[in-house]
């Protein structure tokens, strides 16, 4: 039996919000993804979880073409960005895979209602525009701007993911030898009902989801893939030195939720913490050697 | 066990191309139809396919809204199409199926490179304009348009499914107990690559997709819902008369490729005649009694 791992990859290093939210450019870095994963899964299942900041967001502007409807909700959004994403990877994974198929699961990820992120909208999603289009984006749209950078960006609500539902699909397909995609856009978000769940509008973080699927599918790893090499102390300053080796206490300053690494270290930390095994944050490009210890920041209890 | 069943879902007995294609809309289609498949799921394991030609033209539009990308290409909008629909079926379904889940894949499904219709788009996809914006729709995103009724609409190709790329995973879910929702919109329409499969500009139809995958999964029923009751003989005459019980001799004369029953008289010849199960053909509101025998055209070897 090969080892089970959880890869979460980045919505924005599968499409940079600064540039052209195009096809073509989301297919270049789902190349790269590909040969990454196709080195990985030589010797590991892989179940991948991608984000969708960038492209949740451009679905949301389907409704400024057909304003006879009112804006289709979040939670339907992440689901398209699931379909979008999700079987772009598929394709370019399946010839690497020797023959196992490789399987996209719409998948819903429970929430509370009452999670104060519902009230704090911090999650960018779509592309950036200038700073001077604030109001006339605000006024025209409904939605919640943020600066980001030199830019600004929509903001959403992002609440804590509870409970991956489609679980027991992820696993059978595992069982079956199934590379499997799913959780995608950190999963679509909904609240438990009276009969069965209801989609809310946000976008949850998809590190913190595949934190929770790593431990609900018994995942020997977990996997966080960024734009960053590693993990870095003193980062911004002369002393800034790349953490090779951490334990989860080691790690904990920086989970706050505004830094940079903020939900990747969270992620990270839940999984370890719960399940004694070991977790990885690297780059993209490095990913094999991450997982040979030889790059990225490598997380033990 | 249960029986399997294929049901094929119309895209437009989920939203009306002349209607607003709201998400309100949609939800109180799929309301309805989960009642009809709650009382089916008594007696049979579902397979679920739905169409998607409003909604996939729906989510063509985002481009208009962003002009600095390329329309993204219709094989994308199609997996997003799956999602958009696919999760709101699943959502309604899950509180009338006692708890055994209900799960929605990707579905992708080969065609032909060389198939005709990609010389003749046939296909109506996205909502209703006015006829005189056809030239203005044309230049503006270079769409195809073809009169609709008193309408115009944009039209695809529509290419004939050949095969069901990830029936593997829906067979594996099935022997899991999941009621499985699939090959939405009529699958992601594929090629045949060097290596694996490439996405193609297309939309197929959804009622030929169902006959192959309920041949590919041993289906012991197809069951395509629309809006007609029933196959009617001399329709439009003073003599209209429905078709209760025939043959697939006697339904050959309805799969003209351009009648209203066309693909769906001919999705279910191929079944039945593959098969040598019983297919039905009718309207939503009428599932049970269809299968019944009480409403709407049963077709038999």
């Amino acid at each position: 039996m090969k080892k089970k791992i959880v890869i979460a990859l980045g919505g924005n290093a599968l499409l940079q919000r600064a540039e052209v939210l195009s096809a073509e450019n989301q297919q270049r870095s789902i190349q790269l993804f590909a040969q990454m994963a196709a080195e990985l899964a030589r010797d590991y299942q892989l179940v991948i979880v991608h984000g969708n900041g960038p492209q949740v967001g451009l679905l949301a502007l389907q409704n400024a073409a057909y304003t006879q409807a009112p804006a289709w909700p979040l939670d339907i959004l992440v689901a398209e960005s699931q379909g979008m994403i999700g079987f772009a990877i598929a394709q370019e994974l399946m010839p690497f895979t020797g023959g196992a198929p490789v399987t996209t699961l719409m998948t819903r990820v429970e929430v509370d209602p009452a999670d104060a992120a519902f009230a704090l909208p911090g999650k960018y999603i779509g592309p950036v525009y200038p700073p001077e289009q604030q109001a006339e984006l605000e006024k025209r749209y409904g939605w919640q701007m943020k600066a980001d950078g030199q830019y600004i960006r929509r903001v959403v609500a992002s609440p804590t993911p509870l409970k991956i539902i489609d679980s027991e699909a992820i696993c059978t397909l595992m069982e079956a030898g199934h590379t499997v995609i799913c959780c995608g856009g950190g999963g679509i978000p909904v609240v438990k009902h009276t009969e069965g769940y209801q989609g809310v509008e946000a976008v949850i973080d998809k590190d913190l989801t595949a934190a929770v699927l790593a431990q609900s599918i018994d995942a020997d790893h977990l996997l966080i893939l960024t734009d960053a090499d590693a993990v870095y102390e003193n980062w911004g300053t002369p002393q800034a030195r790349a953490l090779r080796h951490v334990t989860v206490e080691e790690l904990s300053p920086f989970a706050a939720p505004d830094g940079a690494m903020g939900p990747k270290a969270a992620a990270v930390m839940q999984f370890v913490k719960q399940t004694g095994n070991t977790a990885f944050i690297g780059a993209l490009k490095d990913a094999p050697q991450i997982l040979a210890g030889e790059k990225g920041t490598c997380v033990t209890r």
